[in-house]
């Protein structure tokens, strides 16, 4: 299973060569993350920060851009946890725009204590919802 | 007496339209206003907020653009406190590319206590530094 | 009459003092100018740009910042255009978050032909529309 | 031989949890990149794209965070070239703060004609200012 979260690539986000800015689109796949996990978890960052003390920082990235995004389109910008470890996900994200793909990537995050910058274990109830969106028909393509 | 802080004008800076996409030219200004802080009162604003628990957000602002800023500029951002209230300080800022003028502008910011969100005076030491940059031939002029 | 678009402030949008970053939140406005501009005159930003060569660049920026924006807030920006020039326009601003007003701005924009720089008269279809939506019971304050 | 950029953290860089936040740390990476093309090319941005009509767009992307960036932090952005192909480039980035690692990095780059989006042969002498770049005594640890 996976969420699907729609981003408009806008003005501030296309840089002077009149395509997506590679920055803003990853800050993008970002907000795509920030709805992935109030829709998963039912938790929002601000909670996760101020309430809860803990940050998710992103460990390790990687992106292919297939085709440029454009001023005014609007990103499918798909996110499927694929891997749990006890403090990281492992996320596959894959962008489309009307069914034709983007840019695909990875992002690894750790679950960590804010004022310690330790990681901390998933508290139980947010692993169990993650590890129930992790299936074996999980696929990272495009869907319309 | 005033600061001026040199900011380039980079590629995620810029619109679809080649031009600098005016939210992130206000970014370079506020990068201008920490360096006026840092040469001006000789605190950084890493030390402000975690060191002191001090936060200097703007609350009024006022810019005219003159003429468009393009990628690869150098802009001379010049930053010059016209008044100094208990608690506030009014900085006008004038934005030129060799010596031509491209944008100008007036921020109003307040001293504030990070936690509470409540407004605190000027330390004595700051407000004295601050105080002798004011003077009756500031000017808002660009210098070269 | 105005146009009132949904601006979530996100994780990018907000600075270490935990607040919205002025500079994103002013890109939060133009996005919402973006929204308003596709609402009232049937055009986005796009086409405006590479369909018809034109551009609307912010020429004069007022903004007075009443309570601070806060992680996953979401914006109530409102847009009224209040006067309208032969190739300008002023757009009165008012964001709200739930009903609590957090600021107020107004922009003048211009019409300009993005290759010459030059500025342009509103196309009548276009003029016409908006001069429909200045009404004299148009009001700035906060709409729920 | 590489080529390091100065970027300093600013507040518009880091997030509510306080750290540089990862989109806008490879804005200021691509900066680097900036500087490392003039500095090795001796052509700027604005060149080649409004002068030559080309664009030098990211398509593959690689980073790993090692340790948090921090508000007012000056990183050492290193950028070496690592291989060469006929359209492409392969760049590889370290990030230090006084020596200390911070995130590493490894970009693919494709030079290109904007108006098509086809990838286009590097000219001779750009080719060459490259290639005598990459050496084999090239390595990405962090130098002070």
């Amino acid at each position: 299973m996976t969420v699907i979260s729609h981003q408009r690539v806008r003005m501030g986000d296309c840089d002077t060569a009149g395509i997506g800015y590679f920055p803003r689109l990853l800050a993008l796949v970002d907000n795509a993350v920030e709805d992935w996990l109030v829709r998963t978890v039912g938790i929002d960052r601000a909670n996760m920060l101020l309430g809860h003390g803990l940050g998710l920082p992103t460990v390790d990235l990687k992106v292919e851009f297939t085709a440029p995004c454009r001023l005014g389109e609007i990103l499918d910008v798909e996110i499927a946890p694929i891997r749990l470890g006890t403090t990281s996900i492992e996320l596959a994200v894959s962008v489309c725009v009307a069914g034709a793909e983007r840019f695909t990537g990875k992002l690894v995050q750790v679950l960590m204590i804010l004022v310690t910058g330790v990681a901390h274990p998933w508290p139980t109830d947010w692993r169990r919802s993650i590890v129930a969106q992790i299936a074996p028909s999980n696929h990272e393509d495009c869907v319309q």
